[in-house]
């Protein structure tokens, strides 16, 4: 199985109803996308300082579930229209687990 | 439940034989930590350029388990002695699910 993990860093003054559109925005593509097999996501706890401020796991069976999630047209759509607009920085990577 | 996760960047020439002990370690140590429920890592795929070089997921039931993770003794060993001296930057978060 491959876990596809990617952390997120806002811009300045990004509100809680963007953030919370981007979770029930990924609600709905992990609903949409059966190549995904488990899709977790949240904004950070608050538990320490330093950290990203939202994170995405999402799990797949294989590379080519994976590849076929990255370009779905709903997932290019989230992030041209949701996260896009709001995002400084992120980082990813996939393990195989 | 929280999902600790953290992406782990590499200095230049890190070898391979480095990163399996840093994948022996996090093995050994989640089967000391009682408080971890689930405990998955890796290194990355290589099937995208420009992500992070390691991940590594923690699950816990609560934040006091979450915590007592982070001041663990061999947790703490394990950063000083295994991560800390090859890594160049990281990142983490936590986020309740």
């Amino acid at each position: 199985m491959i876990k596809h993990i990617v952390l997120l860093t806002w811009q300045e003054g990004v509100s809680q109803a963007q953030i919370d559109a981007v979770t029930s925005a990924f609600q709905e593509l992990g609903k949409e996308i059966p190549e995904v097999l488990n899709y977790s996501f949240g904004q950070d706890a608050g538990i320490y300082r330093g950290n990203a401020n939202y994170a995405l796991i999402a799990e797949f069976r294989n590379e080519a579930d994976l590849k076929a999630y990255v370009v779905h047209p709903s997932h290019q759509a989230l992030l041209s229209t949701v996260t896009g607009p709001i995002l400084k920085s992120f980082q990813s990577i996939q393990i195989k687990v």
